[in-house]
């Protein structure tokens, strides 16, 4: 591993990203100027997001050419700067790269002694604080009530079905396959699965929720909407913090869902409300580091890792996620 | 007038009602009971939700054969009570017919020296308390932002615009035909209309809304909510009051729209409500009627109403609001 080598966008996908839209190059390994650390990236974190990112038409694309863009967990080799010396772990937005030369502002420096590392990324990361926010400021479940999750194995639905339990609500979670929902089950504790594979999902959402469903945290879109829909009860809430299911193009439907989505927010009086959990950093990601890090430390929350070895083995990992191949966070260990 | 009429639901239309899903009926003047009060009915409230009451499936169905339901500005004639006293004016909710013997405890006492009784249906009652939680408890526009109401010319709409402007904020009101549209430019005030009938709605919607649109109260849905959609600024809130646009059935569509509803939703960080205005009667009304019956009594505040002349006109009168053929508050003139 002498030279550096990063992942660029090669050229923009249609529907599914293939292996052909990235591109590995190698390169000379950059030097830190003034202010500025070099790192080596320990992991990085693939996301969902990043599908968005890979279209034009969207507020903040990846071009031609450059990096893909992601967040990863890295070891400090070289600092011009005071407050960062080599050895140290720090969470940077440096893309799919083994290295990089950056500014030293914009990072936060990891404390390995406390949680591992890679929970940065996950649980204890963005997908931790997108599943905090969505609960804390949209969600809001209360004792009793029944809360909906998609993607449950997943690191944003996990926390949301274990946040819920805490606030006192059932937890039901939807996934895909036989040992995702083991897992969600047996080792997330939470109170229901339903397998979105097993076919007949709306009714084996109607027998897991006898009561209906006052929160549904929304990250899929598609057939699970369709299944929630009917199940929500007068003034549920609705956390939209992703659509992963139309982010590699919506699939064709001879059926307008609109009227019948819109007509039950009337009748039922719900709040549907989009959010990006970026927004509420500078209000809320202190209280979540604060809360969700020590229910990490003493275990009482859980987390599943999918760490997938080497940076050239990124996209195929990314495109198997974007259809729910990975298991867990996915996390690709890159040094 | 010496017997006592009222309207019955004869069958449930299928899509637009017709005369015949409605009978007139005639028979003695029931007699107050121990405990209730006789009344003749002033004025008749007609409103779009009672399209939904026609329907089997909905919460709280009329039954084949029984009164329209709906409220009125009634006279009392006879009372056994001891709170109310021949010729008083009362609120309640008879339906559509000439007299009613119904219990004292429901019903709210009108002051005709201070606004006129009407205002107790349109920009007083229901359509205005409409109007004014969805804009106070959802909307909540601020100063500088841009608000969009369809049905501009209403009874809610006008005070969605209206409101929008007391709180700083440009009012773009949708109408249909040109004089619609001039009453809600040059007596309403708003800073801009857009005729829905003219064609290119999209576009013409855009040139009326240069810096987006910040809150878009939803009452109609279709075609307007396509047109407004693009325009959403992020953070964009959408009380959603009803959906005129969809009471008399769906229309067929052979595109699924809500994919991109539902993507704008998180892009843009939008807030989706739904909300019945009775929801918020015990907390909000007595502040409402405070707030909005001092704007109406000093005229800051207009409203414009459609009586129409008796009891049975009100089926034709009906069928037409549900096309948009009223212009204002539409009110059975009944005694």
């Amino acid at each position: 591993m002498s030279a550096y080598r990063q992942i660029v966008l090669a050229s923009r996908p249609r529907g599914v990203p293939t292996s052909s839209d990235f591109r590995l190059e190698e390169g000379p390994i950059p030097v830190a100027e003034r202010g500025q650390v070099l790192v080596r990236t320990l992991y990085l974190s693939l996301d969902p997001y990043m599908r968005g990112q890979m279209n034009a038409a969207t507020p903040d694309p990846i071009e031609i050419g450059a990096t893909m863009a992601g967040e990863v967990v890295a070891e400090i080799l070289q600092s011009t700067h005071p407050a960062y010396r080599p050895g140290e772990l720090v969470l940077a937005m440096t893309g799919w790269r083994t290295h990089a030369a950056i500014e030293a502002s914009g990072l936060r420096r990891l404390d390995p002694g406390q949680t591992p590392v890679t929970t940065a990324l996950g649980v204890l990361g963005m997908p931790g604080f997108a599943a905090y926010t969505g609960m804390k400021l949209i969600g809001q479940p209360k004792e009793g009530e029944t809360v909906v999750v998609a993607a449950a194995s997943g690191p944003v639905g996990s926390l949301v079905g274990q946040l819920a339990q805490l606030a006192g609500a059932r937890a039901v979670g939807i996934a895909g396959g036989a040992a995702k929902c083991a897992y969600v089950r047996d080792e997330l504790g939470f109170d229901a699965v339903v397998d979105r594979r097993a076919g007949g999902l709306p009714q084996a959402l109607a027998r897991a929720c006898p009561d209906g469903i006052d929160v549904y945290f929304e990250s899929v879109g598609g057939p699970v909407w369709q299944a929630v829909l009917p199940l929500l009860n007068r003034y549920a809430r609705v956390p939209v913090c992703g659509l992963i299911g139309f982010y590699n193009g919506v699939p064709r439907s001879n059926r307008d869902m609109l009227p019948a989505t819109m007509m039950t927010i009337v009748r039922r009086s719900l709040l549907v409300q989009g959010y990006i959990n970026t927004e509420f950093v500078a209000d809320h990601y202190a209280d979540f580091l604060q809360e969700v890090g020590a229910l990490v430390a003493s275990g009482r929350v859980r987390y599943r890792e999918d760490i997938v070895e080497g940076l050239e083995a990124a996209p195929e990992a990314f495109i198997g996620m974007l259809s729910g191949r990975n298991f867990g966070k996915l996390l690709i260990r890159v040094g």
